[in-house]
């Protein structure tokens, strides 16, 4: 188990963070004006300060840094960990400035694994160079979908084409018309063996049926940094057959293959956005007074102080060695700990949040400080790629299994 | 200790659970829709909807319940808590309808008890009415003002007038033009005694140099259904003397006598919220199939709602039986019970919405149920009239006082 | 809701504290040596002190309190609650001083319910007056036998006698020998339906084939004072006929009945412990000095002890609201309530013992204070009656058919 | 950060799983039969069981690895960690089986720091041979001596010797005979400097003056298997000046230099009794059915498992960690890292030994199961070497002061 950062590493974090410092940071509060004035708000490839510091983040060799392989910077999970934790410090800016954002991320890893060379060449390059952008249609309304085989998306094949049915929400990013991808998950057999029923596909915005009706809010935040979070239609839309990705029935198991990588970034961007919010709690704590005292003389408040620092430690170690793990074992061999990430990042992170908000009074609530919608975010990792209790249902019954194995009694 | 329902109570709930049934919930989206509508959305006093409302809600005799005295409905706490509660079902629209929602309420009652006969008859008689509103202007920016002594509002005599300076946020209600009235604490002499440098006095909302520039969020919600939480600056703004309640240095004593029934009021309606929820929590639990099972069959989600059942009935009967002292043997001989309510029902609540978002999924977080919303308002909670940490901290020194009472070591 | 003392039990409960304070405290250390030298440590009985406080709470009518009707003190649950809180102080000694300590009582109940004229005449009656000592034998070691279709201790008909093969563990009491009594709960009919399948049957301790072997520890405790925890084989064990309670198949029914006062027993005497190590926190946080300032004085510790106050005063309200609902509309009206109280009993007091223990230091663990006994006593309460788990679960099927009935979906 | 298993420390580490599985486990049982029978059962040396195994564990090399250098096995913090946890699943015989047993632990790691040639040989080599035992003199009755100015022992020079006065309790090991050596932590100039006035002193067991009276229990257990915890008087007890360690003043800082190895083992030891409780949680599971379901298929189960899982994943690696700091930057270094898995230790082992006994109903509670003494000792580690508040206390404080640099604010 090695998680040294390396030189390369060392190199790219000074980079990153001398980007943050003087580009990113002081640009938050311009962007989100800039998008509130925007004819379409939740077009945020539009801003000018994004173009800004997408070009600057070019310039520093910090773009695609998410991607491993030839296409993208080529860094290890480990490596990139450590960048990863570093841009969630400003989660709604320097994600997407670095070309780094989900959904996009876990797009162009699909595509970069399953796609043909027709679907790399029309969708990939132009995500690559982030001249277009897109969104994951999983989750419908209707049914619990963290379990697959309850899509009730229709992808039907007629002819040369497949028709798509179904309605899809919290699709995030799908309110920027500059998504002009959508991948969408939906069955193309209903009565094959449950995990061989679903397909992915690819529908381009603009095919007739595609109707993107409103933003799903999330307590109360639209989300316009990153698109906001569709509801979309889709009725008989048209798709050339060549449009799916993988075989038919292949769509788990390239779901799967998907979250790994996706979940390990989420929970390394929260751990940036946590260690933000410990230093705005310590940073109000020393600066608020109340019955004789500075906050931070404050008992309770340095045990928050404490249990944060303690649950952020422990947190930490566990991605990076997560991460370590799906470099050398790959995602399958990790499964057990991307899922426990999975279940820890949001429970730490949105403690955290709630404590910092609490040092921050009522303020803390409000739109002056980022530890609100922060904390919506945080809220919302409790449901992204499934619900907590399906993954600890999940984790449980491989932990029972192993342990029959190892006790002989399997 | 005599919580009994007494039968003008149980007629009065019977009239009120109809007029839920039949004219407030139903009418839940519209007013929501509506509101958006406005010019002003914030303005919701001009909503069709809640004109008709309160119409109904006054023709059947469900108008001002939560006053005590003559000009009130004259319950006692007791009667007046389990009604509370049934309003506390439809949070964003029955008080209001009803002429019971804060922070009119504790207005109405600061200037019942606390008024002049002037005073009454230019701002509470309309209020009774239902024909004015009105906010109150405590919390300020710049200090923990939970800790009276760190006020810094200046309210300065000057010959036959008042003039004060200075900035309130939070103020909820403010940016409804109709709340005409602001009652607002700052200090007249920041030298007296620790708690007798504070005065209240009311400003005309049209007194030049009142300026409410924004409304704060909380957890991105702006609130638009009771006007908002204005963010106020006051400078050099000049009223008549005569506008001070009470006497000078006496701002401290009226607030806390407007805290007590102010919270217990809170609490009861933030109780029909949580059974709202929990209802809820039941109907999609029985609704959603996930891995076989509906999630109403499955062991974590059947501990939620065992969970939640059991903490809204401890807390049910501790509210009652604050509410019992109060009326017997007044607000500061249930000093002790008026915190430990206001402490525990928060916590109670917010855990609850916790669990009936979690149950609902994705959507649970969204505008499509009052959920999320909900639970904003139940983290904003941990924060009125002081953070929790404030109130342990007295109760915990007033235990510790008694303990040492009783055991002669004091 | 009237939970008001009236002024028998406000007697009683005078006359209770002053044999507490007179006789019982004062006693508990020498009880505690006492039981150390005795032949048979577990032969409480045969302790002096206990005899000497027996006697004189006899003097004093504090005496079989717990038992309704005529048999008894003829108390309320809602009178009798209040005493049992004031008991539960010396949990140790008071009860088994006033012939109100389980498993006793609950024996005493079933007799006097369910009994003949026989069974009460040649058990009760010196149970009643103190003679007499018992043991309840429910729970088995090789199945879960919270679910009563798992027990297999058979009872089976032959002749006029029935012949009891089993074993069962933690019977409570079972370790003094004057525990002549032992009422057992098994199958007489395997094959009937689920909750006719067991019966209850007296079986003397001196019947030929029973063997108590030893006795269970609680977290390291043997509980010597109330006759220890035994494990106990049957083996061909031949009783009377007439030794059965009620009918065959009746068991699961009598002991459900039985259960319900019990509990409420339980948690009144449990809040009783928990008021006296509240005392205990307050007073040891007023004794100690660590890093300049008194631990009373410390934001943590004040935490705790608000915290306990509020859980605790929950706590009470519910417990008697329960008693009053036992007594208006009986036991099994109040079945949800008598669950949450257990539910929620345990988990507050295990919390405040927690605490209080930490305050005292190492010392709050050991031999020196009663608080480590009395934690591990509040955390065999999430075991007695079945596991937490199984009272929440059914809690809430209940919660959901309620659910169902409200919405018309039933 | 590097964790990797080097293969030295892999040999050891299946020389050591070969040992536990053929002479550890299966003694565990015997041993503790062996210790009741003793003519003093605190005296675990005189235990034929433990000789046995101790000739074995040297035969293995498989003997003092806690300590570094010429002295002991050499190993690496991070090369321990692994053994020790390994060994920590058998907590009451595997660690003094192989000399790795606190307090001797850190008593030999202090002599061969900071004592004489004298002092070595006198009592460092026959400790490192295992052929003497000690006990470390620390807590007092009197005050809260996690704050060490608090400590009241004196320490008086008297020509060329000391003379000590004061009590001591929770001297683990000292109700052992063989534990000859008793290291003192008391005053010697209690006016110097808050942090030297301390001084620590060796004392022989059979100094007149020095008089153990009996053990302190933990939640009611009394450890013989590690000599139990003395409660020590010392009157007027003289010994030479030369056995003074270090020189006067230097007590506290040789107290903290002897916490930090001492803590990690702690740590890794009780992870490994975690582990075995997460075992024992799953087989038990396995094994029972309640309400036509075996409990491993039951969701509440199901989640506690997970959660145990996720808990113990991250506690290990920042464990690790930490000793990876000791290692490379120093006890000094790891500060923070220290206190972190100091306070995180004990809260996610209790609660995992919690869920793992509330599996296995009452007899987890039990003396069948080594669950509840684990609880015990689980719950003893929040007070060992400082309660859990203190470490806190410090560690916010360490990050309000860093995060103050950071920000350019110190």
């Amino acid at each position: 188990m090695d998680f040294s950062i390396d030189d390369r590493t060392l190199e790219l974090k000074k980079e990153l963070e001398s980007f943050m410092e003087e580009f990113v940071f002081p640009a938050e509060d311009e962007f989100a004006a800039e998008l509130e004035a925007l004819d379409n708000p939740y077009q945020w490839t539009a801003s000018k300060v994004m173009q800004r510091l997408r070009a600057e983040a070019k310039k520093r060799g910090l773009w695609n840094l998410f991607l491993p392989g030839e296409e993208g910077a080529g860094l290890t999970n480990v490596q990139y960990a450590t960048l990863a934790e570093v841009s969630g410090r400003s989660r709604t800016l320097a994600p997407a400035a670095m070309n780094c954002a989900a959904p996009d991320t876990g797009n162009m890893e699909l595509l970069a694994q399953f796609g043909t060379e027709e679907q790399k060449k029309r969708w990939l390059e132009p995500m690559l160079k982030g001249t277009m952008r897109s969104a994951f249609a999983m989750t419908e309304p209707a049914v619990a979908s963290s379990d697959a085989t309850n899509v009730e998306m229709r992808i039907e094949r007629d002819g040369d084409a497949y028709v798509i049915n179904g309605r899809k929400w919290f699709i995030t990013g799908a309110l920027n018309p500059d998504a002009e991808l959508l991948i969408v998950m939906g069955k193309t057999d209903p009565n094959a063996e449950r995990h061989k029923q679903q397909s992915q596909i690819i529908v381009p915005r603009d095919t007739p049926g595609v109707d993107v009706s409103r933003s799903m809010e999330v307590l109360g935040y639209s989300d316009k940094f990153n698109g906001g979070h569709g509801d979309i239609a889709f009725t008989d839309v048209r798709v050339p057959a060549s449009n799916l990705i993988g075989g038919e029935g292949e769509g788990f198991a390239i779901a799967q293959a998907r979250l790994g990588p996706g979940r390990i970034h989420h929970c390394m961007r929260a751990i940036g956005m946590a260690e933000r919010a410990i230093s705005a709690m310590c940073s109000r704590a020393d600066s608020r007074t109340a019955f004789g005292k500075k906050l931070s003389d404050q008992g309770v408040i340095l045990d928050w102080i404490a249990e944060s620092r303690v649950r952020i430690e422990q947190l930490r170690v566990l991605v990076l060695k997560t991460a370590w793990l799906m470099d050398t074992v790959g995602n399958k061999g990790a499964h057990t700990e991307i899922q426990a990430i999975k279940i820890a990042t949001p429970a730490a992170v949105e403690w955290i949040l709630d404590k910092a908000i609490q040092v921050h009074g009522a303020g803390g609530l409000s739109q002056d400080f980022d530890l609100a919608s922060s904390f919506a975010y945080a809220r919302t990792l409790r449901f992204a790629d499934g619900p907590d209790e399906v993954h600890k249902n999940s984790l449980a019954r491989r932990e029972l299994k192993r342990q029959r194995a190892e006790s002989g009694c399997d």
